[in-house]
C-alpha cells in the first residue's frame, strides 16, 4: 500500500487533535482510500517530547527537518497567527510539499501570497479547518455547490460568542459576568477579543467571499461590530418582538458590488439560524439553483479541526495517487478567473433596524423622536415604551422598516442630541424576513 | 478547452432542471473547472421536442443512441424507478460510459448490481441526488468525513411527509385533510405512498448506512413506519412534553450489529431537527471525530436536484480531465472492504416511548394500567390525563423512559385487552436527549 506521510508544525491543541484523529483512524483511512497516511514528524518548540503513542514519530524543534525531508509529502501548519507561520507555509512549498492548515487569520489576510507560491510550485494548499471547524463548508462551497452562483452567505463562526450570546439569553444574564464565566470554563480565550469583536468571524467570511463569488477581499473591506456592548434588555426587546440576537456574517452577491458585514443581527425565531445554540457554528448559503443550504456542526476544538484537517490531508493524497493535484481550484475558480469587486461602504446599505432611545418620560418625546426619523426617511415598523417611572429615562423601543444605514446614522446623531435623551442610543440590524 | 459532453435519459421534472442548470452555469462551470460541460442528446420517450433554448441538444426517443454515440463521456439517469432505469444504466455502463443518477429506489434496492457493473467497467457513478436533493450529503459524507467512523445517523429525508406534520403541526389539522390540500397544490403526489408510508426516506437512509459503515443492507431489514396514522391529538400531547414530531431516519452504529429504522419520532423541541420545517430536508451525522454535523436544504425540486446532478458531473469530469476516475470509492469504502453486518431487529430496540391510551373514566384504570407497564419493566416517566367527560373514553397519556420493543408490544397488547380500553393504544418513540 502507498504510503503518504505527513510533517507537522505545532503539537498545540489542535495539532494533537490531528496526530490522535490519524493514528485512530488509520486503519478507516487505509480502507477508504488505499492509502497509508502516517504522520512522521513533527516541529514543536514547546515539547519535549511526544505522548509514547506517538513512538514512531519524530520530534524536532525545527520546522526547517520537515521542509528538507524528502519523504514528506504533505506538512501541515497549526501554530496559528502571521508569523512564522506564513514564512513556514511559503518554505514549505519552496521545498515542494503540499501544504494544509486551519489558519484563518493566515489565508484571509495572507493568502494570495500563499496561493500564488503553491500555484507556482504545482502544489495543493488546504484549508478545510480554516472556516467552521469540522463542517465541510469548504468542499461543500467548491464542490457540491459547484453549480450555483452564490447569492448569499449568513453565518454564525463563532462558537465563543455564540456561546456567550446564548447563555445571555437563557439566563439573562450581563455580557461581562457571561465572558468571565467562559474564561474560567475554558470557552473563552484570556484575550478574547478577535472572538467577540466579531475579528474571527470576519476573517472566515473573507474566505468564503472569496471562494464564493471568484473574488479577491481586504479585510478593511469588511465592517466589523462585535458583541461586547450588547446588554440583556436588548435581548429580552428582541423576543418580544419575535427575533434573536446573533452575531452574523453577512454577504450579498449584487454581481456588481458585494456586501460584507459582520454584526450583531436580530433573526426571525423561525429562522434556522436563531436556533444555533451554544458553540456550535453554523453556515447558510444561497445558491441560485440550490436555494437555501445550511452546514451546522462544531466550530472548533481540537477533534473536530483535526477530522477537517485529516480530510484536506486525505484529499491530497488521493491526488497524489492518482496523479490529480490540483483536480479542483484552491479558491474554487481557476486563478485567471478571479476577479476585483467593488465591496459596498456600510452606510450605503439597507435594512430594518432596532433603536433603543433612552430618553426622559416627558410628553411629546415619541412625537420629536419619530419627526426625526421621518424627515430622514425611515419609517416606523412598531414601537415599544415601557417602564414608566416617576422620574428618570425610560426605553423607547423602535423597529423600523428598511432603512439606509447612512440615514440611520445622522438621524440617531439628531435624536441623541435632544435634551431629553439620556444615553446613546443602542442601534441593531435586523435579518429581514425573506433572507 | 476541453469539452465533456453529457447525455441524458428523461426529460421530466428533474431532467429539464438539469438542462436548465447546465445552460445557465455553463459560463461558471468553465471558470471553476477549465472545462466545456456540454449536454448534447435527451432521450425521451413523452416529449417531441426540445425548448428552444436547447436548440443544439439532439432529441431522441430511443436510449441507445446515447449508448452508440462515442463522443458522450457521461450519462445521466433521471426517469425514476427500477425499470427500465437499471437497465439504461448497465447499458450504459457496458458502453464505457460514466453514470449519474438521483434514483433513490434503484441505488438502494439495486445498488450493488449497478455499482459492480462500473467498478468492471472503471467507470463511476454519481448519485449525490439520490439522497437529499440538492444538499451536498453523499460528498460530505464521503469526503468531508472521511477520517470518522460514523455513529449515528438521523435523517428528515422526506419534503412531502415534513411538509404535512409542519401543516397538522402548525394548524392543528387532520392529515387527510393536509394531505389532499397538498396534493391539490402539488406539493405531494397522487399516489404518496412512498412518501408518506416512510418507504422513500428508508431508501436514502439504505444509501447513508451503506457508505456510513461500509456493508451491504437489504431494505426489507429497515423497520418502517409512515405518518399516515398520526392524529392532531398526538401533536398537541406532544407539545406539552416539549416534543414536535417528525418522521425520522434513525440508524445506528453498534459497531457488531446496527440500528436501521424510520418511523414518526418525538423530537426535543431544542434539538435542531425538530426546527426543520416544511418540505426542508436534513440529515444528522455524529462521527467519532467530528461530533455532530449537520446538513440541511431542499430536499427534491427541479432546480435543487439539478445542482446535485450537475456536482456529480462536474466531478466526474474533473476526474476525466486529470486521469483520476474512481478517485473517491463510489460507496466510500474500497468494494473490498465492504461487510456484512446484522442489523437489529426492531423488538430488541430501546428507546422512551409516549402511549396514548383510550380507556373508560372509570376508577383504577390508571393503576390497572401502570401494573401492566410494570410487569413488563417499563416504567413511566409522566401522565397527563385529562378530557374528564360524563361518559365515554378519555386519554391517557404516558411517557416512559427507556423501553424494549418487544416489552412495550406485548404490554400495550395486554392494556389493549382491558374492557376499559376502548380503542388500539397509539404509540410513538422518542428520541432520547442526549442523541
Amino acid at each position: 500500500m502507498k504510503e503518504i506521510k505527513v510533517g507537522l508544525i505545532g503539537f498545540g491543541t489542535v495539532g494533537s487533535g490531528l496526530a490522535e484523529v490519524l493514528l485512530t483512524q488509520q486503519k478507516r483511512l487505509e480502507k477508504r482510500s488505499g492509502l497509508s497516511i502516517r504522520l512522521t514528524k513533527v516541529a514543536d518548540i514547546a515539547i519535549s517530547e511526544l505522548p509514547p503513542r506517538f513512538a514512531d514519530v519524530t520530534l524536532t524543534r525545527d520546522a526547517k527537518d520537515l521542509f528538507s525531508d524528502p519523504d514528506i509529502d504533505i506538512i501541515v501548519e497549526l501554530i496559528g497567527g502571521i508569523e512564522p507561520a506564513k514564512t513556514f507555509m511559503l518554505q514549505a512549498i519552496e521545498s515542494g510539499k503540499h501544504v494544509v492548515t486551519a489558519n484563518k487569520a493566515l489565508i484571509s489576510q495572507e493568502g494570495w501570497d500563499i496561493f500564488s507560491a503553491a500555484a507556482k510550485k504545482g502544489v495543493e494548499v488546504g484549508f478545510e479547518a480554516s472556516v467552521g471547524g469540522g463542517i465541510p463548508v469548504i468542499k461543500a462551497l467548491k464542490e457540491g455547490l459547484v453549480a450555483n452562483k452564490i447569492l448569499s452567505i449568513m453565518g454564525i463562526m463563532n462558537g465563543t460568542a455564540n456561546y456567550i450570546l446564548t447563555r445571555m439569553t437563557d439566563e439573562g444574564a450581563a455580557f461581562v459576568e457571561v465572558l468571565k464565566d467562559a474564561q474560567e470554563k475554558g470557552y473563552a480565550e484570556a484575550d478574547p477579543t478577535y472572538d467577540i469583536e466579531g475579528i474571527d468571524t470576519a476573517h472566515k467570511l473573507a474566505i468564503l467571499i472569496s471562494m464564493s463569488y471568484g473574488m479577491r477581499i481586504s479585510l478593511e473591506d469588511i465592517s466589523i461590530e462585535g458583541i461586547s456592548r450588547l446588554e440583556p434588555i436588548d435581548i429580552q426587546f428582541a423576543r418580544e418582538f419575535g427575533y434573536k440576537i446573533k452575531l452574523l456574517a453577512i454577504s450579498r452577491n449584487h454581481d456588481d458590488h458585494i456586501e460584507a458585514r459582520v454584526h450583531p443581527t436580530m433573526v426571525p425565531e423561525n429562522h434556522l439560524l436563531a436556533s444555533i445554540n451554544g458553540a456550535y457554528n453554523a453556515i447558510h448559503f444561497t445558491g441560485d439553483m440550490v436555494e437555501n443550504v445550511l452546514l451546522y456542526g462544531q466550530g472548533a476544538g481540537m477533534m473536530p479541526t483535526g477530522s477537517a484537517v485529516a480530510a484536506d490531508i486525505v484529499d491530497i493524497a488521493r491526488n497524489i495517487q492518482s496523479g490529480s493535484i490540483n483536480r479542483v481550484p484552491d479558491l474554487s475558480y481557476l486563478p485567471d478567473q478571479i476577479i476585483d469587486r467593488q465591496i459596498t461602504p456600510m452606510e450605503e446599505l439597507f435594512c430594518p433596524y432596532y433603536f433603543r432611545i433612552t430618553a426622559m418620560d416627558k410628553p411629546g418625546v415619541l412625537s420629536t423622536v419619530s419627526g426625526i426619523l421621518s424627515k430622514y426617511g425611515i419609517s416606523i415598523e412598531s414601537v415599544i415604551q415601557k417602564g414608566r417611572k416617576e422620574s428618570g429615562p425610560v426605553p423607547i423601543v423602535i423597529r423600523t422598516h428598511r432603512a439606509q444605514e447612512s440615514a440611520v446614522e445622522k438621524a440617531l446623531a439628531e435624536i441623541d442630541a435632544l435634551e431629553v435623551v439620556a444615553s446613546e442610543t443602542v442601534k441593531i440590524r435586523i435579518l429581514e424576513d425573506q433572507e
